[in-house]
């Protein structure tokens, strides 16, 4: 089912190996690292070498491929026992995005039953968790698109593409549906601060497909939004409360802010893995902050005076009121609300 | 009338020379840069050594009284007719900042009436210009401070401190004068992409008097605001229209829309200068675009992939309908609209 031009694929397991493509370094490096124990897949996590909840999930399942292989080959009889520590240490390597907690416990539940060397069993699980992240997408592409009635000119905010999920991706899997079916007639990507996955990582894919790309600083959106008729703001999402609340990358609110004021709708475009039962409503999500030197320093280059401050927080919460549609690939759920999402969760 | 504290001045004329701190280079290097004749400083203002709406108009005041010195020295006949090409060039140098035409307005009328040497007279009233900017930044602290009721917190966008005037700064200057009277609990400042004049220029001039002050990507000040009470935003401004819609830097608009979500009241501080009565209304100021390399590249090291464009508007406009206070030297204007702001250029 993979696209012709789709051919992007950030996650591969190789010679029994993880191999990640270096995320850090896009799009001036296509450096691919490999992996082959679970702490340095969760130092990839934590460092960023892979991001995009979606992408951690699939990570973090492999990485527990890793974890599972050494510690039967250390203990065979207790090796079940021993890697939880692996599992935690896991789970600490970032806080916001649901997906690496829905893998671990996913994973967690083929340990529990596999019986002998569960080196095949749980690869083959691992695989399947990407091949249906993926299969996801483009679900999501399809049904994301349906509700693009012109030729549109679309808004995204940071990388919700192939290089934030297994492939293809979740905002830009709609984008490159759309695309594909005639309705896009231009991309503005927010350049994303402080790590600039819309400059670097969005405008890549983009443009690698041909689609038209053009980046912006994220507080000229609202300038945008003034002078062009757009008519999706596009993106994925890290969580997603029980009540529609959206955790997505910082800045995300601000834009769906600002796309009400300009009657702009906004679509959040996720698996059910991203949406997280026990979170009742987007002020219970965890967000991460990240050291302030992200946006301090520039290159390597210090840009502040010494002493100064920052503050870095790398997700926010879109209260569910502000979102037109949340796209997973069980269905679309219209004007999020509790009740909605549960239906959804128990269809 | 100068504070003790207040020692930044980015524009001084020194040995018959003007002298400008290379606003490029702050925080790392405090550089003076030296100027003799107005072709260079009419490229000074379009690289933005200097910037800010009041300092480009001191810098071009100065800068003609280098041209009417050239040009009188080159024909004491016909210099007032022969300076017009230099004004022309002059006020090609950046196209929002409405104080740029203001002071070239101002000094023709000095060249038109000005007998014999044109030096004395013409340097004398630049000096005037800059200490009256000076003082009118003095006069709108206090004015301004007046408006903060409690130890407050406040958050910036941009620098509209002293580098962005003669000295003391317009939205800084009511900063500064508020912490003076212990208002301030903690200022926010908005990084401010792409030229980074938050993490680079206000962050260095509350630094060094001592007022708390933090950095944040503008993508977070509506998390920000969501989760501290902020009392205002605080900002300057490039030009004015007569029914009080207000073009400033990028992102200041988007900052406006989402002060009004969250209760946040917004000032705007700008001399009288700064008010341009042709403009009947914000559509109508000119918006100058930079080159995209601002956003594309970062300390000199390209961020994007080859080909990809951005979208470098340095200005909005944000509506007098989200502007809570005008503050200017002549008075504060609440709730701006075109009969008041007529009210006030009339008084």
């Amino acid at each position: 089912m993979t696209k012709a031009y789709d051919s992007i694929r950030p996650i591969r397991w190789e010679n029994d190996q993880l191999v990640l493509m270096d995320q850090r370094l896009l799009p001036q490096q296509e450096t691919l690292l490999r992996y082959s124990d679970i702490a340095s897949v969760a130092k990839a996590i934590t460092d960023m070498v892979v991001r995009g909840a979606p992408a951690i999930g699939v990570t973090a399942a492999y990485g527990i491929v890793l974890a599972a292989r050494d510690q039967y080959a250390r203990s065979p009889e207790s090796w079940q026992a021993n890697i939880k520590n692996d599992l935690e240490s896991l789970a600490a390597a970032r806080p916001t995005a649901v997906n690496l907690f829905w893998a671990i416990k996913h994973m967690s539940k083929c340990i529990e039953v596999v019986s002998g060397d569960p080196y095949d069993a749980l690869l083959q699980e691992a695989h399947a968790i990407l091949q249906e992240d993926i299969e996801a997408n483009y679900k999501m592409g399809e049904l994301g698109a349906s509700l693009l009635t012109d030729k549109s000119k679309v808004i995204t905010h940071c990388n919700a593409g192939a290089l934030a999920t297994g492939g293809y991706g979740t905002a830009l899997g709609v984008i490159r549906a759309a695309h594909e079916q005639g309705k896009i007639q231009q991309v503005f990507a927010d350049e994303t601060r402080p790590w600039l996955q819309g400059v670097r990582l969005t405008a890549w894919e983009l443009q690698k497909e041909g689609i038209p790309v053009t980046v912006l600083a994220e507080g000229a959106a609202a300038m945008l939004m003034r002078q062009e008729k757009l008519a999706w703001v596009i993106v994925g999402s890290d969580r997603i409360a029980a009540n529609g609340d959206v955790a997505n990358k910082i800045g995300t609110y601000s834009l769906a802010v600002n796309a009400k004021r300009h009657g702009v709708k906004v679509m959040v475009v996720a698996p059910t893995s991203t949406i997280d039962m026990e979170m009742a409503c987007g002020d219970d999500i965890p967000i991460e902050f990240r050291s302030e030197n992200e946006l301090l320093s520039l290159a390597g280059q210090n840009m502040a005076p010494e002493n100064v401050h920052a503050w870095n927080p790398v997700f926010d919460v879109t209260p569910a009121e502000l979102v037109d549609a949340i796209v997973t690939e069980r269905g679309i759920v219209h004007k999020p609300n509790a009740a909605k999402i549960s239906g959804l969760m128990s269809s």
